[in-house]
């Protein structure tokens, strides 16, 4: 499992072990020695560096157009929330005020009351929602920003996967009906799982979350949980229907088409910097980190090999080949002097840039390149008038093989159980996802839970009638769960 | 000059007063009654609504894509700074700590270390700074962050132009020698200038920051000042040569290529929501908001007008239109029954819709529609085989006069002055911005402000020697300085 934080700012380059030896150190030193992240000086914290900020910004790309097109707009709350307004929802403060930061003093005046820093953002928009929509008229209001927030965690902070400051959208949407409501979460449920496959090649696993899972408030809640490679899940993007828990609390409220007030149904929903965490503990090696082309900062890197007598003609091909491709694809031209081609190719590689690009003499007088796909190290020969199309092919079928990968270790690490015997055998062996019959009660979860350490991550959305039995209580089965270990 | 907060939650729909009459009001119900910002639930701050929020959105776009074609790159930092890292450069502390907003508590624990909300990012970006800056190769280092702050202003908080949170870009450049980082200034206060114009409407005045009136820590301040309707400047964006007092601070040094240590130089600049502000101001009417087209949420709005007989025909033709213009420009199709064509006129030009298009009877029969301009009112008779073409050229036409309209507010307020007489005379008439001769001495300028409660908003770069003498010592003048009220 992932912990221990690295705070040292490690002078040696490489990676120093092996992700399948200690994954926790593998992962800490991945992200900060790729320079994907590093450390923030605030513990818990981190600073997203440009390839991480800007794989982040991809993914808000894409959600955020999906969403307006469907609708969505945009708006922006301050980050600042009374706490009188904090507390007025009990379950859901409950749920976040022991991980809530508190400004208490501004300059140099004590506050008459504490702002908290929002943890999630309801309680400050729902006091807004509840003086703006006045009727149907008003509905549907889908609202969504995308914002920092703070959630001080207090045990084991991992960089990405559970850091105290992170990035994330945050979408509150009002509906006149229930039906209307609950309508919505196939779409944004299917918006998330694009962006997860189509741009950091992951694939999880949906399904509703159970009772004691749920999210602080929410009367339905539902995620799209991960798979780590050390066999621990991590709850990835979600979506929660809070009924009317929040309206009736914060008095949002509309006149029907009958001409009486009823309170409204809402939604929450999110997706956070955390799937960058998930991004490179799938897919990364011992050399580094391995970016999937469409979130990647640099996604072709060029590198000269310069031998004397030949350098004129090498730089004026390499040249050449980068003029081309900067045209289509984000490429950069290692043109440094004083390293060498070897120390580029690592450097490259520790930071997860899809195709390199090798050119030296022989490359440059047939007019070829040779690609180097970062994933599994295939090299192949480009002719120069094919080189803007064939690389293009080339990180087309990366991003597929990812994703393909991504689905594999998934498919390999979800076990249907039938027995608590065999759970527990397999939980202690490999982890990974136990697929078990469930009878639905809370009991049986939590005994499971204290007894294992695996946990209900989610209920499969699509239940075919069961013949099983529960595997802790032996009584007829409701549902087929997903358990496991979870971060 | 604007003040009073209207907290109240008005239910009249228009604006009940004129922006000449009472500018303050105005602006006040402008905002608000338009829908494009509401008062947050913290006073002193603001919520961003869709149509807002859209603007600031294009603006961080064009900026963004400017600053990341000239290599300069995103990244993210923690919003929250340690108290001893925010006082390690004692100018820069000495300017903010009265308007910082302090995390002292955490869940239930007090923290060791007060932790301050980024009022700016300097000192907590310049840490990390000084741990990857190795040597001359790492530079030039230009990294940017959009991101929200907040600065606790105490008095007066004006929504959009003095908040307590806002939304802004902080690019933190480091460089290795001073020339190289002094001339970045034209390029980022180029891109500033050219947001203003064609996104906001707006133009503002370049010069250089007195020393008072500098960025705390800066060697060299640079501002674009705006001028709004009541005669009061507001400082724009703006672009600060630090010189080497926070790398010194910081410890960001880095070898040189002849091998010895030096401190780099560094700059910092940034544009912020408050523009939206100044665009509102300058541009709004009595009617309400005026976006210019290239910054509004929606460019383009299509009311019917349904009279017995024609519904059927005036609906499919504004249909028609509206499947046109849409694959185009951001275009609204207004065909809500429960309200009158004059209402929805009312509303949309309250909300500063930049075209509206009537459709009636005449239109659909005769293939055309009515387009009337929200700046100017004008009306104009469009073909249905041009409308694209030609609303786009209306569109067009208009940016390019709210920019004229601006240009000549700005013009028609500048007043040169040789006298302390006349100065004071304008100021009391008509205020603006007074361009006086000054002796370059800070005392003059601290015993004008004093006296008239005008300061230098800044010095224009391009100085041509001058006869003249300074407007208060009547010694010989050096410069030509901009003078004005200012929020």
């Amino acid at each position: 499992m992932l912990s221990g934080v690295n705070l040292e700012n490690e002078k040696s380059e490489g990676i120093t072990v092996k992700k399948s030896e200690n994954f926790s150190e593998w992962y800490s030193q991945v992200l900060t020695k790729s320079e994907f992240i590093d450390y923030g000086i605030v513990s818990g914290t981190v600073v997203f560096k440009p390839s991480s900020y800007f794989a982040w910004q991809k993914i808000v790309e894409f959600v955020n157009n999906e969403f307006v097109k469907d609708g969505v707009e945009n708006v922006y709350f301050s980050m600042l929330i009374p706490e009188s307004l904090l507390e007025r929802e009990k379950t859901h403060f409950k749920g976040f005020n022991p991980e809530v930061a508190w400004v208490t003093e501004a300059g140099k005046s004590k506050l008459k009351e504490r702002l908290a820093i929002r943890p999630t953002s309801e309680t400050i928009m729902y006091a807004s929602y509840s003086k703006w929509i006045r009727s149907w008229r008003d509905l549907p209001m889908r609202y969504n920003q995308w914002n920092n927030v703070i959630r001080w965690e207090f045990k084991n902070p991992t960089p990405l996967i559970r850091t105290r400051e992170f990035l994330w959208n945050e979408g509150h949407t009002v509906y006149a009906s229930k039906e209307e409501a609950e309508n919505e979460r196939d779409f944004v449920l299917g918006v998330y799982q694009k962006a997860l496959a189509e741009l950091a090649a992951l694939k999880g696993v949906v399904g509703r979350k159970t009772e004691n899972e749920r999210f602080a408030g929410a009367v339905n809640s539902y995620s799209i949980e991960l798979l780590l490679p050390d066999g621990w899940a991590l709850q990835g993007p979600d979506f929660h229907n809070d009924g009317q828990n929040f309206s009736k609390a914060f008095d949002v409220k509309f006149l029907n088409r009958e001409g009486k007030y009823e309170y409204a149904w809402q939604n929450t929903y999110a997706i956070s910097t955390r799937v960058l965490g998930a991004m490179v503990a799938v897919h990364g090696d011992d050399k580094g980190l391995v970016l999937p082309p469409n979130l990647a900062y640099i996604q072709v890197v060029i590198v000269p090999i310069m031998k004397k007598g030949s350098e004129k003609a090498v730089l004026e091909f390499s040249q050449q080949i980068y003029s081309e491709l900067r045209t289509k694809y984000r490429t950069k031209l290692d043109d440094r002097d004083y390293y060498s081609p070897g120390y580029k190719y690592n450097e490259w590689e520790l930071k997860g840039v899809p195709i390199r690009i090798e050119i030296g003499a022989k490359e440059a007088e047939g007019r070829f390149v040779t690609a180097v796909r970062r994933d599994n190290g295939v090299k192949s020969k480009i002719e120069a008038s094919k080189v803007k199309e064939d690389i293009g092919k080339a990180m087309e079928q990366m991003q597929k093989d990812m994703l393909e990968r991504a689905e594999k270790l998934l498919k390999n690490n979800m076990h249907e159980v039938k027995s608590y015997e065999k759970f527990k055998e397999i939980l202690k062996e490999k982890k990974g996802i136990l697929v078990a019959p469930w009878c639905g009660e809370s009991e049986c979860e939590l005994k499971i839970k204290e007894e294992t350490g695996a946990k209900i991550l989610n209920v499969p959305l699509d239940q075919t009638p069961l013949d099983d039995k529960c595997i802790y209580c032996g009584k007829k089965a409701k549902y087929v769960a997903n358990f496991a270990r979870s971060y």
